[in-house]
């Protein structure tokens, strides 16, 4: 078992790949990035978050630090106190999907419990006492939940859980009261973005109460054309069912995009092509670039590597972009904070020497 | 001397290159494309053209053939009679700026006389009996005018020109009455289309009857940020006249144009080469582009390479491509007659072509 002491942890590992979820894997991995499950849960000896102060929180962190220890005592996982973190090395969890913003954001004891391929995380003191998450690359949710579900059970085993016979798992906030569980798929769906149907498909989801969400979650945009899918009850029916709902919906969507995809394709072949090909000539190129725009290139480019348009690249590749030119990826990378016009600077020359790596040396621009 | 018999020219080794004015040579030619004059001539045996028959056409255009053959019967010309070429070839003359669009356009006898590096061009029946033409590459119309003067006078030891001892030279538009002659330089101005002084510019050189005019002379929009500057007055003042007013006022204006390139390198310096990097980067790698987005990028790309931030490419390359790109090249070179549509994506091919060549096989966008 690794872990932050009192000096900062060091995490320029992480900056040099990604997590397991970004590896272009699994069932689907053209259209679904990722499948995840988290479970909120809390400790029953303790009140609600909002209701601690410092010292339980203290207490919480120290109690589940220990049980995290005993548990995973083979070595195999990262155990960071988020107090002693920098601003960037927390931003750098937030953007890598491993803590949420408000974990990052929060204050006082708290800290996150990570396995080496960032497929779990466990955090602690944000919302909830605790949230874990699995998070696996292609549409696979039953992996995910079988996984989630048997630590779930390892975690209850050394801890007794605030349960309610009626009402199931009590959370902090009403909306996650009963299974504590939200289940999110993300999705890249680029073409429907283009002809103009995601719209009418997020319609359909709101209808059966599911939840659409941008990459970074609750609140962020749908940049790069990312989408999460999730439910938004979890009250009233089984894991399995709620589960089951998404596991339904999701290949309904997945195979609206492939129709749009050929749509495109078959309709208006050369401006598809035009539009990939441009948007990876602009990434080469660029001497300023911002994240926004990084992101709208990389969905037409990631696109165009799936629709076999852009040989040269591959998916991981493209999916490891999304999150290594994010902002503070790109400070860890710069050894410091940098402001915005600095940023876009530092996230071109990022994207010129990783394409130029990627291409075989192909890359453009080598003015400076 | 080689002509155009009863069956069509093959144009085509004009296709492979461009003209000495394009070379990119020549004093102030990192902003000063061309000098050029050209005179308006008319022989006094026949009425001006508006008033000829075909019959009388044939019979000015048989003489000035056999005048230039007797001229130059070294080999060294190539004589062209425009009904018996293509239209692609016609405005092939066009782009390259030997004839003008009114006399590709026209009916009728009529040709032009061309010499093989593209300097001197005698067009013959156009709104004038003869228009003789000198284009070089740089800022020289001393040596344009010397050139043009000594043909003239050649000429006019074979033929009687239509003058008047108070008008001068007769002409069929009174515009051109008494020298006949206009100078045009060609400039390239992006610095002060970006910083938004080229219209005070013109609105000065307005004032001292001075005219502006795109890439392809009257009428023509000025695309690529290409400006020709000309006089308006042939009357009341001698050719010496007419070419030192020009000769005075477009120095003023290159060194606007330097100072507004050095403003944009030192106040925004990322953002200039942000523009020229990724103007190049989407000439490599669209798969389908205008005319007209060709040349605005094309006019970034060659400030870019003058400014030193685009170190592989060279200035005569992308002053060929200005021409290269346009419609009736890219129709010569692909056979036949496209529409816009197979145009943008030929253009798009050819550039992809060129520039890979241009830079050492560095190009994206290998897709295809």
């Amino acid at each position: 078992m690794r872990e932050s002491g009192e000096q900062a942890v060091d995490l320029n590992d992480l900056t040099k790949s990604t997590g397991e979820w970004l590896r272009g894997v699994g069932p689907e991995s053209d259209i679904v990035i990722s499948s995840r499950i988290r479970l909120a849960r809390n400790l029953a000896e303790f009140p609600f978050i909002s209701r601690t102060d410092d010292q339980q929180r203290a207490q919480i962190e120290k109690l589940m630090s220990e049980v995290v220890h005993q548990w995973r005592d083979d070595g195999d996982l990262l155990y960071l106190d988020l107090e002693s973190l920098s601003n960037i090395d927390r931003h750098l969890l937030v953007e890598r999907h491993l803590i949420s913003r408000e974990l990052a954001e929060g204050r006082g004891p708290r800290a996150v419990a990570i396995d080496p391929n960032e497929t779990f995380s466990l955090m602690i003191n944000e919302e909830d006492h605790l949230r874990l998450q699995v998070l696996q690359s292609g549409f696979d949710l039953k992996a995910v939940w079988e996984k989630v579900n048997r630590i779930d059970d390892i975690i209850e085993q050394r801890v007794v859980y605030a349960f309610h016979e009626h009402l199931g798992y009590l959370t902090a906030c009403p909306t996650n009261v009963g299974t504590g569980l939200r289940v999110s798929v993300m999705l890249h769906l680029p073409a429907l973005v283009i002809t103009r149907q995601i719209e009418k498909v997020f319609r359909s989801l709101q209808k059966i109460n599911l939840a659409v969400r941008g990459l970074f979650g609750e609140g962020s945009q749908a940049m790069g054309d990312f989408y999460q899918i999730s439910n938004q009850i979890t009250l009233g029916r089984s894991e399995e069912e709620l589960i089951r709902q998404v596991s339904e919906v999701v290949p309904v969507i997945i195979d609206y995009e492939r129709q749009a995809r050929e749509f495109l394709i078959k309709e208006s072949h050369e401006s598809l092509h035009d539009r990939v090909s441009r948007a990876f000539g602009i990434l080469c190129t660029a001497q300023t670039i911002s994240s926004e725009e990084t992101m709208h290139l990389l969905s037409s480019v990631r696109m165009g590597v799936n629709l076999g348009l852009l040989p040269d690249l591959k998916i991981p590749s493209v999916n490891e972009l999304f999150i290594r030119t994010q902002p503070a990826h790109l400070q860890k990378l710069a050894g410091g904070e940098l402001e915005t016009t600095d940023r876009n600077i530092e996230r071109a020359r990022f994207l010129h020497r990783y394409l130029n790596q990627e291409s075989g040396g192909q890359a453009y621009g080598d003015a400076n």
